[in-house]
């Protein structure tokens, strides 16, 4: 199954690179396999609309003149959570973006080796490498995505390397597109070929799919198709998730903000609603105008419970609108009002007598281990094989306060909570650095391991 | 034991920040146990030398003005394996270095908080709280470092953030000192105490230890301390460490640059021992002037052998002299005709006609599985824990060509070539993320596998 994984908030780092390990996932259909990236420098495109239409290799791409841009990926339904008309779809808050750093080269480099491009071009289009199953039209679900070609060759890049790593295969290793400033779809992973095209792709991602459109109508070519992201900013701490105690008495804010093609000028946040507003500091490096800013804002927290929310401005002039215009699929939330920090400032004492204070997010269940939980007898047989089956166990890699581990290299447990189905796929295929387990667990192992994972976090 | 861990060159990413997973370590005592990054907030740091000496935890320091920084850090030794008069010490060449993004709040900031600097401070000291053991001069062993005053107040740092994640342990986790532009002695980890000093340090670290002196001198204060690191650059790839075949065509080098506190103008290449240079482009964000700057160079390479050199001149004009100069402990090294990339340009028909040329190096085996290696019946027992008693085994993390294993969360081993005695701390004690393995091995068993990797691994 494609995976659907978003960055906690209170796993945001302060500085302007979101880690692969914390980068949210979002694939429309299940990675290719992982031999793909087995040998990397061997992966071939083809390059097609050029006047001499051919293809090559990761490993002769390498040799073209290498560019490095640091970009924000955001899934266009980030923030979908915020609409009040509940669109359908994945509902993202403020986790499905990150900030990366990407090596490679650019399309228009790659395209002048094939001679430039043919006549009338008008759009780049670029295809996944993702299988698809048969007996069903390839246009219902391929992956691929179509942008104005002068974007294309202006500042696009192919690339195999993600904050100075080669690029993981969850992130669309060993060759992804990137459209600096672009909503993600626009970012094909495993990328197969690249054309210059007369027309849109025929692909339903493309014609009908992320589409801005009113609420109610079907998407269509004749809709703007999610191509720029808008300015945009949220505060990411501390205290998100209830992740930290927050006292009375002095603290920084902290969070991020952003603009494709546009960077960022300013900063407001406002603790009433947006009545009175004070400027936040950016800092850290500036890595360009399509990465993120990191900002901050120094403030005195009396007991209470605060709201705070952010707004940017962008070095056009744009500002951030205090609502995101409704829209049927729930894309492009920008409001500033809706993705505020809700703080609950207490003291320890109170805190300490008052537990449910620091438990009332589900989300806590991270940091504090919940009651004992009520197995099924498939899930206790899960619970045996997660335990003491494996050696290291699997919690070497993972955090799961029912089994006491706390492994940081792959998902927190309790902040994923999983499903059956998603565990049964991770443990049979793999996924990212994480191996198979299907030479050595039964399937009724893993079905077991599926069962207590999805019962120990449902609480 | 403490840990030196090298960079492999060919490890090293094209983007400026390198990736903590890929970041040397250079630890002169064993790291604290992982205890104290359990709950990093509560992490305490005593400050001295201020009108209100006192004390405060990690959670406190957060509430300070947060800034974020990007630095190399380099160790004293980097290049030590360049000098011809074979100084000791860890025989770096380049890996001894990265980049990272330092999220952290201003050591003066603090020191205000705790009333200022009281009268005729000259230095800012940090401790390192690494366990001592009893019965020695604590001054033999303590990692305690003074810096000028002046710099540790103006843009000297407390992290607790690594490259947008929180610090890790063997980092220096929950809390280190990072001191922008100077050796990495000088950026204590774990530090447990920072205090404006009239005098240096009495540790063995800061008196004798680092001082930059002839051959044949013992270190006294009378001698310059290791600090701002001066310019330097090399040449990464394509193909260090016979990594990838390169084959006659276009191709593009590339590399990093950098100059405590200074920044990088320009980058020359050359590829006849100097003769004659080409300037690089330094591509992709320009992180600050304690960063590196990754460099690329395009040429066309035909068959043969090439001994290319990177030399880099910084914003104040100082450029890379051809041959470090030479000292006692071989520090500082930043000759530009030592650290050369040298390539064998071969066709692919000839390469694979010639295995040899190929595996001419001993670290092309991290690519290409060695024949058979005879092991001892200690060591061949440890091969089977290595294989068999763990699952996932050992291999899911490491890669070890003899055991047929590719895991990368872990170290290479056939890059890294561990002594037994490496093994077995590591292996009984836990190390960064990796557990400790004394509750399910016994120490006959931890042996078993540390002589089978010293083994495997020593081709």
């Amino acid at each position: 199954m494609p995976w659907a994984l978003e960055t906690k908030r209170s796993a945001f780092g302060i500085a302007p690179v979101t880690p692969s390990s914390a980068f949210f996932v979002r694939n429309n259909l299940p990675a290719p396999n992982e031999s793909i990236v087995a040998n990397r420098d061997d992966w071939r495109f083809e390059v097609a609309g050029t006047k001499q239409n051919g293809s090559m290799t990761l490993g002769e791409l390498k040799a073209l003149p290498i560019h490095i841009v640091a970009t924000v990926l955001q899934c266009s339904g980030n923030g979908r959570a915020y609409f009040s008309h509940h669109p359908s779809g994945s509902p993202w808050a403020t986790g499905a973006a990150g900030c990366g750093l990407w090596t490679g080269v650019r399309v228009g480099d790659v395209i002048d080796k094939f001679g430039g491009s043919a006549d009338n071009k008008l759009f780049l289009t670029a295809t996944g490498a993702e299988s698809l199953p048969e007996g069903v039209d390839p246009n219902s679900l391929v992956v691929e995505r179509s942008v104005p070609v002068e974007k294309g060759l202006e500042d696009s890049l192919l690339v195999w390397e993600m904050n100075g790593e080669p690029l993981p295969l969850i992130h669309g290793g060993p060759l992804r597109l990137i459209v600096p400033g672009y909503f993600g779809v626009n970012n094909v992973k495993w990328v197969k070929r690249i054309a210059l095209t007369v027309e849109e792709s025929g692909a339903s991602i493309q014609r009908s799919g992320y589409r801005f459109r009113d609420i109610g109508e079907s998407g269509s070519p004749a809709h703007p198709s999610m191509y720029r992201m808008p300015v945009k900013s949220w505060i990411n701490g501390p205290g998100a998730d209830d992740s930290e105690p927050v006292n009375p008495g002095q603290h920084t804010l902290y969070g991020v903000a952003f603009s494709g093609e546009h960077g960022i000028k300013k900063v407001e946040i406002s603790a009433d609603g947006g009545k009175s507003w004070f400027e936040a500091q950016l800092v850290g490096p500036d890595l360009g105008p399509n990465a993120w800013r990191s900002f901050v804002y120094a403030t005195e927290l009396k007991l209470g419970t605060y709201r705070f929310v952010s707004r940017a401005t962008d070095n056009t002039g744009e500002t951030q609108p205090r609502e995101a215009t409704p829209n049927e699929r729930g894309y492009a939330h920008n409001g500033w009002y809706d993705p505020a920090l809700e703080l609950k400032v207490i003291t320890k004492q109170s805190r300490e007598s008052k537990p449910e204070l620091a438990t009332s997010s589900a989300t806590a269940l991270a940091a504090i281990p919940p009651a004992a939980i009520s197995l099924s007898p498939l899930a206790a047989r899960g619970k045996d094989i997660f335990i003491g089956k494996a050696a290291p166990s699997c919690g070497v890699c993972h955090t799961l306060a029912d089994a006491g581990s706390a492994g940081i290299i792959g998902p927190n447990f309790n902040q994923l909570k999983p499903s059956a189905d998603q565990v049964f796929s991770a443990v049979s295929q793999g996924v990212g650095v994480m191996p198979s387990y299907s030479k050595q667990l039964t399937q009724d192992e893993m079905r077991a391991l599926a069962a207590y994972l999805a019962e120990a976090t449902s609480g």
